[in-house]
């Protein structure tokens, strides 16, 4: 796909905005979705003069993770390209990865150990303070330095969230970090074995096991974090960038660490957002306006809220985005995609792999077949279902970036 | 894909009914098809809180065998794992199969042969009774025992079916059975010669074209069943079972050999049924409730009618299958999922490629795209049309047995 996509791309020169509202799918709740009960008066208009679909994040029935579902936005295979959590949490701190690096996504938690059985309390060990975070991370950057030949850096993130990087001597690649994440996902449970799931992980996997227990001992103190599941083992892949895919400068307009991260993968230049809110993310747009050819805009609450299921407060966050989007209208944008991620249904609290629904305004438009940016509406639309990963064609069509297929 | 969906398959438990009704699909005839002329109460009401979509069998305009279209629904590549209609029909009829045997369905014909040329008559035989089955094939088996070192065994079907199994002394795989029939599928011509598609499958071709001249030769002197013709050249294929990929324990309700048979090849556990009707596959079903957690229920006859081009009677099979659904509204499934393997269009008389409705009901399901089952309606839901093996994706997405793809 990439190869054939890059022997279309024409060197011109478009305005491209994507806009990503994580998780805004939505279902029957008991009636309407978030998206069909939000009053969303600028999305409607805008929507009118779209080209309209519902994209599938990965293949029918997979609830995608954020990242498999970013990358599947930006272009890339996600079957192809899975990235770990591990990478995307260190690069959204700004941790330097090299290929000689495991990346590891910590929580602290709480256990109970009495002696022959552990047994998981809390997860998140009662979302500490990030202040508590700092401090337990510099106990243990203390006291774990090194296990065997292997550097050990730990850095924090915010409330119970860590990164812990481990710095091999050799290059690493992915077959090499097929283990299985410790977190078991539920509480009341004993922490699962960091096992290789392949032969060629079993280096890895033995260092993790030290680590882990290394961990414990340092950590048995604590009265809330006494413990730390560890997941996402990942190295840094190889990926070709936006620029070179596309010929687009691109820049990204996020606020969670994570797109950050991710966007920072595919070679987008990550803009810096004052305040975290969509307004601020809008003003950071306008300034830039003139620097880039294509802009990706994250707008992360509308996920939190799903996840918490809090179906008011999704809806408020959609009509927050709604106002904010008539600013837009003074850039002279030559693409406005409007999409998801995937669905994070509040009725369901969780992701999920119900369709996400997609605008697309250009002079090329196909419009008139929806009405309003929801599920339903948009499925009308000339783009049906499709998957995920073809959204960059349809945009790169709608700007005229792509040449004839074929004689 | 298989591969995939292991890794992310969570050991839960989840109840699961998934209702075939083979062949349900139709045609405007003229204006309405089978299901939207059926009176339908409980599907419709069920239609109304399930998400829905529409399946292509295999791939656009193919038109799938029952055996194909079902390993497509039981989640397996269906161009990947094309199993013979020899084992299907052996697998029905309990006859043990290793992977030393080629297994063939014949249907008992009726010949003219004016020692220079034969023709066709019936492909059937008039459908010769079971009793005169049995007998011809114990003349078969006293006078056909053994074609060079090849082990012959004939087991009788219902009417003018049956089953030769041929014991070979070394293990065999598919590419070895590459033969084509010998039933040219019209009267009036000649029996085709079973040549071998690729000089692998010689041995076996030799052995079958001996074998046909030994049973013409003994049935001679029959006036209706004077021959045989012979198709679906099979070996043993090599399947993951269900339990193994979605670590559920499945169970079969079904009236017919050949979906016992397929049913048993992926794996899942036979259950009795007292009568040919849907009534009595409800009682099995309602008695064996506990035992299981998926459940695939099979109903024949909307397929029979069709291909009887009985639009009356096809219509009548929907609708005691929908009087027969309120008992299981008492029964407290997590997903109710309710399709067809293929259409069989009673206006043509034969399976066709056109898409088949599906509905999934469960407490996560996308409702209120769809008023009715029927194929128009059907089309309006979340699912639109996807490609019949990733109904089990969705099927296992609703049961919550799949984790989160990627980070």
């Amino acid at each position: 796909m990439h190869e054939l996509r890059a022997g279309l791309t024409k060197k011109k020169k478009a305005k491209i905005i994507l806009f990503v509202l994580d998780g805004v799918g939505g279902l029957p709740h008991p009636k309407l979705t978030e998206l069909e009960a939000a009053k969303t008066p600028t999305l409607d208009k805008l929507v009118k003069k779209s080209e309209t679909g519902c994209h599938v994040p990965i293949i029918p029935g997979l609830t995608p993770g954020s990242g498999a579902a970013h990358m599947a936005l930006f272009g890339y295979d996600p079957l192809r390209y899975d990235i770990g959590r591990g990478v995307l949490e260190a690069l959204g701190l700004d941790i330097s990865v090299s290929d000689k690096d495991v990346l590891i996504r910590g929580n602290f938690s709480t256990i109970k150990d009495n002696g022959s059985k552990v047994t998981i309390l809390d997860r998140r060990a009662g979302r500490i303070s990030t202040e508590t975070n700092n401090r337990i991370v510099k106990l243990l950057q203390s006291r774990i330095k090194k296990i065997d030949s292997v550097g050990v850096e730990f850095v924090s993130g915010l409330e119970h969230r860590f990164v812990c990087k481990l710095k091999f001597k050799t290059k690493l690649d992915s077959s090499q970090v097929q283990i299985y994440d410790t977190d078991p996902e539920e509480v009341g449970v004993a922490p699962l074995i960091p096992k290789n799931i392949n032969k060629n992980s079993l280096k890895v996997s033995n260092i993790i096991i030290k680590l882990m227990s290394l961990i414990k001992e340092v950590l048995k103190k604590e009265k809330k974090a006494n413990y730390a599941l560890l997941r996402g083992f990942s190295v840094y892949p190889e990926i070709p960038t936006f620029d070179s895919l596309y010929g687009l400068k691109a820049a990204s307009i996020v606020t969670y660490p994570m797109y950050k991260g991710i966007s920072k993968l595919v070679g987008m230049e990550h803009l810096d957002v004052k305040k975290n809110s969509i307004e601020s993310q809008v003003d950071t747009l306008i300034s830039h306006y003139d620097k880039y050819d294509f802009f990706y805009f994250h707008v992360k609450k509308t996920d939190s809220f799903g996840e918490d299921g809090n179906y008011k407060e999704k809806i408020k966050v959609i009509q927050n985005f709604d106002t904010e989007l008539k600013k837009i209208n003074k850039l002279n944008f030559d693409v406005i995609c409007i999409t998801g991620d995937h669905s994070t249904p509040s009725k369901m609290k969780s992701h999920s792999w119900h369709p996400v629904p997609v605008a697309i305004k250009s002079k090329n438009s196909f419009y008139g077949t929806s009405k309003r940016f929801t599920e339903k509406e948009c499925l009308k639309g000339t783009m049906g279902l499709f998957e995920g990963k073809n959204l960059m064609n349809y945009i790169l069509a709608h700007s005229e970036l792509l040449s004839k297929f074929g004689a």
